[in-house]
Formats: structure tokens, C-alpha cells, sequence
């Protein structure tokens, strides 16, 4: 099945590049409410899904027994820019558990952003696993077993307890499978796995809601939720989609990116839960259609609606700053959306 | 019309992305000797046609009067990582025509690689206009005009003669026209045109073997390809495809990429100029694709044969440098090229 085109990319009058894509939006008692392109293929939801794989640590009773705050649990579900704060907060929550950076497995990794590079060149420092975005996630999965007593070493293996409980997790809100015939091995060396579109869409649909989630898991979805759109900052950082439109919406949208253009979302006051994919694994991409998602789908206050456009059409500039082009939704995709 | 999925991106066992394309291999006659999806659609060749606007140096005469050598007349071809070597040579350039970097209108850029950056910081430097990955091609308009006794102000406006000369030298080569109609500005502010792909196919089958082009031209354009095969290193850098190909096929192979995905290659033995488009604007797609064809079209010896194994199946590895998976040629793509 092709993905249709959702996104294109301007510069002067004439399109440049294209981007494919397939969406599934799904309620909490897994209907399909809107779909575009093949969404029983599976695809890996990446880091997208990192507030499902920190739900474990809440239901275990680390995230209490160590007093990790709302920036700390935001933390644990971000793809952070690596910045001053993103790296000393994922200290301080291993520091919380008795343990450090040199516990990580998940890789050193530089700063997204230049300026924070810059930062730590001239301290004469260099980037450490903290700073790698994945840090909080893994600061959390190691807190679970610590405070469980169970083995922090080899915490990213398939099958380490951490692990196999997020497996678990993920299939009982999603309803798919997670074996290792599916399993490839993610950025930050935990597995990662491909599973149907709209699975992962319910699984955030019963995320944002609690409905269809028992007592525990209800209370858990709702305290990360609750943390990560009270500190959008930790989720991402500066110039950032999930900081930026979380901080806008102010608890209507928590939305969270992934590597290779995936994206998920839950938007409580209509019940949903979304996942896209951009074919070609492009950011921009990925982006454009979340924007265009969201937009359609809630009624927007100005605020809102200024604050989306600059991820919906978003400009191109050069090296001298001259505006180029921009990457926008296609006329098609706009209308497509109206049929939602 | 739909170009076809050329590329794929695996994860463990499973294709995570995809990256369809448009492919046009022309002879200098210019009989389309194989295509893939639509050529006929104009598209923004950028920076991989750098080495036809040079041209226009080398016919004034400016070229020879500044006494550039084969490095120098590479870096006014190249897209550079902006390594010392290339910036310092950039400067070269623009002294030998009695200017300097203020002359430049390209924008600053930081070098491509990291550790390129680290040596500047640490130097206490911010990264100029020498750095940009155009800051050769910029210096080669600027010593044109200085040679000719024209203005340098505003040597990038679409009215300035320099720029109105690669016009003229782009439309007699290739066939098309470039009027406002299809201009919109490149990322170091320059005019870019976008025009259909046969017809840049068409330039660079010229390009390579000289047919179609009068004497005068046909030695411009010798003394262009001679220069960057000879010199590679200053087309691209380290880590590059443009380096490394050029580098192992020893003069059998030009290769240029573009921004957003575009790649143009003359293969001077059998006479072909070959112009791609990776839909989505994506390097990783378009250097898969050029190599793929590469392989396809060229007997190899083994050292070319490994050379460019790395460059069609290029592995993709994690932050702790575990393999996880690879980009490559899908299996029809292949089938296809078979064809030829």
C-alpha cells in the first residue's frame, strides 16, 4: 500500500521534496477514528512511546520511594536536548537511587543544540551519557530495579526484568505482541519493536483517558501525564515541538516525537490516541503532520493557534537568514482532515 | 506519477523507513539511456551542479590569471565540510584575487563534523563565511568578476553578470531554461533553478566526455573534472561520499551531491551523466541510490567493489557503536537496474 503524500517542501513557488505518511487515530475502546495510509503495517514507535516505558517505574513505587518530582518523571519520558539542565537532572535522579552516570548504558551522546555545545567545550568538558537524551529513561529504568532489589546491570537486555515488565505493560495497553521476532535494538540500546500503527494509538488513547486501565495503571498514566505537560521543558528543551506545543496547550495535548519520524499523542477531551509515521524517518515530516493532526482536531484559542502554525508551515531560512521556502501540509492532506 | 521506492532502512529484521526517487542516466546526444520514476519534473539540482557554475571562471580566463591549482578550482566544485584545509584554502583563493572573507556572501556555517568544531572553539574562533560549505564556489564568482573588472557587490543577485554567465552556460549545455519563473534562492543565497532531470543528466554527460560542447568549453570543463578527481579531498572531506568515490575510482567516477537529496554523476567511459532525486530531500537516499547505480553501470575492481560497498549498504550504529541496522537498495531497485 502507498502512504500518501501529507507534507511538502517549498522553495520559491515550486516543491521541492515530499513526504509520505500513515496515521492512525484511535479511541479508548480501540475504534478507529480516522486513518490515512497502512496502518496494520508494523512500525517502531521509538522514543515516542517513552511515557508508556516509564510507567513501570511509577507502578513499581520507585518513582515515590526516591521523591522524584514532576521534572524528574517528565524527564523519564523526554528526548531531551542534552542541555545543562536536562543532564543535571538526570544525575540527581540517579544520585536519588544510589547510583551514577557510570551505571548508564545508554551511550554518550553531544548536545542537540551548538550553543550547548559550545557550553561544554569551553569547560573543557565533554558529553557524557547524561547528556544523551535517552538519560532520564534510563535513569528511571535503573531506579525500578534498584528500588525492586534486582540487578541494575544489563538493564537494556531483552530479557532483564525492567524490560520484560515494559513488554508487558505496552502489550496489555496496546493488545499487541512483543516478541523478539519483532524486536530491533533502539538508538540508546534498549529494545525497541514494531508493532501495528493503531495498537500503539490505543495505548496512548487509554494513556490520556485511564479508561480501560485498572486502578494502579490509571493512577500512573495520570501522574506521568500530569508531569510531563506541568515540565515540557524536560520532555525536550529549547526550540522543540513537544516543549513548545505541550507548554501551549496546557494539559489538552501531550504529544512526544521519536527517531525516524514517529509520533505519538493523546488528547484526553476527545478520548484519542494518535500515531504517525513518516515514511522516510524525516523529523520536519513527522512535525508538519502532528501540527495539522492537532489543529483539526481541537477547537484553538489564538494562543494556540499562533503557537501551532510555526510547527504547521514551518519557515525555511538560509544562511543569511532570507526566508527560502517553507514545509507545509498539502491542500490534500487539509482536506482529508476535514473528513475527521 | 509515484517514483518508486528505491531505499530501505532496516532495524534488526525489519524495514523502519523508506525513500522512493526519480533517476535519469542521459548520453550526450541526449538519449535517455535509463529512467526511474519522473524526469521530467523540474527539480533544484543545488549544490550538485557547482561544478557547471564554475565553468564561467575558468572560460574568463580568471582561473588562469590567478594561477588557481587543481585544489583550488575543486574547492570552487565542492560542498566542504569546512575543515581547516578547506577553509584555508578558501582564502587562498580570495586573496590571490585581492579580497577576503568580507567579500563573501554566503553566511557563516560550522564545519560538518564535530571534532571540526572543537578545534574552532577551542582556538577561541567562531565559525565565518570561510566555513560555509559553498565558501569555494563563492570565492570562484568572486574572482570572476574581479578579473573581468565587474562589479563583486551583489555577485549572488539573479541580475549580477556572474550569475546571468552560469545562466547562459547551464541553458546551452543542458537545454533548459532558467528564467524567475523557476528560480528560488539556495542556502548560501545564490539563484537555483529547478529543471527537469533529463536535461541536468544531459549537462553532465557533456560535462564528462566534452561531446556537444565547443572547444573552448569542452577545455573548461575537462580542467573542472580533472581538478576534482585529482583532488577530491577538497570536493567534500572526510566521510564523504563525493571523497571517497572520487578518490577509489580514480578518475572513472565525477560524483556531486546536493542539498535535499539530489546527487548529479558523469561516467566519462561510457559517456552517461546521471542526474537523482530521493523524493524526500534525504542524503542517505540519494548516496544509496548513486552508489547502487555506480555498481550497475561500471565493471569493478575489487578495491572500487568494497569502496562503494560501504556507501550502498551503509550500517547504521547506535551511540554505543551497536550495529542496528542498515540502509540499502531494495530488491526491485536492484531487479531494475538490471535492466539497463
Amino acid at each position: 500500500m502507498d502512504n500518501p503524500v501529507l507534507v511538502e517542501v517549498t522553495r520559491g513557488n515550486i516543491v521541492e521534496s515530499r513526504h509520505r505518511g500513515s496515521i492512525a487515530i484511535v479511541d479508548a475502546d480501540g475504534k478507529l477514528a480516522f486513518s490515512a495510509g497502512d496502518v496494520e503495517q508494523g512500525i517502531f514507535a521509538r522514543s515516542a512511546i517513552k511515557a508508556l516505558q516509564a510507567i513501570p517505574m511509577v507502578e513499581s513505587g520507585a518513582a515515590e520511594a526516591l521523591d522524584y518530582d514532576d521534572a524528574e518523571l517528565a524527564l523519564a519520558c523526554a528526548s531531551h536536548n542534552g542541555e545543562h539542565v536536562h543532564a543535571s537532572s538526570a544525575r540527581m535522579m540517579l544520585f536519588k537511587a544510589g547510583l551514577s552516570e557510570e551505571n548508564l548504558m545508554c551511550g554518550p551522546q553531544w548536545p542537540k543544540h551548538m550553543e550547548d555545545c559550545v557550553s561544554l567545550i569551553k569547560a573543557d568538558e565533554t558529553p557524557c551519557q547524561l547528556h544523551n537524551n535517552c538519560s532520564g529513561k534510563h535513569a528511571g529504568f535503573l531506579a525500578m530495579a534498584k528500588t525492586l532489589g534486582i540487578p541494575t546491570e544489563n538493564y537494556i537486555d531483552f530479557d532483564h526484568p525492567v524490560q520484560a515488565e515494559i513488554r508487558n505493560v505496552i502489550e496489555q495497553m496496546s493488545g499487541g505482541i512483543l516478541g523478539r521476532d519483532v524486536c530491533g535494538t533502539d538508538g540508546c540500546s534498549i529494545p525497541t519493536y514494531a508493532m501495528e500503527q493503531h495498537k500503539t494509538a490505543l495505548a496512548f488513547a487509554r494513556f490520556g483517558t485511564g479508561v480501560g486501565l485498572d486502578q494502579e495503571r490509571s493512577k500512573a498514566a495520570e501522574v506521568l501525564y500530569e508531569a510531563c505537560v506541568n515540565e515540557p521543558y524536560m520532555v525536550a528543551g529549547k526550540q522543540r515541538f513537544c516543549t513548545e506545543v505541550m507548554d501551549i496547550f496546557r494539559g489538552r495535548v501531550f504529544a512526544k516525537t521519536g527517531a525516524e519520524g514517529v509520533f505519538c499523542a493523546a488528547l484526553p477531551e476527545l478520548g484519542f490516541g494518535i500515531t504517525l509515521k513518516c515514511d522516510d524517518g524525516t523529523d520536519r515530516g513527522a512535525e508538519v503532520m502532528m501540527a495539522s493532526i492537532i489543529r483539526s482536531l481541537l477547537p484553538l484559542s489564538d494562543e494556540e493557534e499562533k503557537g501551532l502554525r510555526s510547527w504547521e508551515h514551518q519557515q525555511l531560512k538560509n544562511r543569511r537568514d532570507i526566508l527560502v521556502g517553507e514545509v507545509r501540509p498539502v491542500e490534500d492532506f487539509k482536506r482529508l482532515l476535514k473528513t475527521m
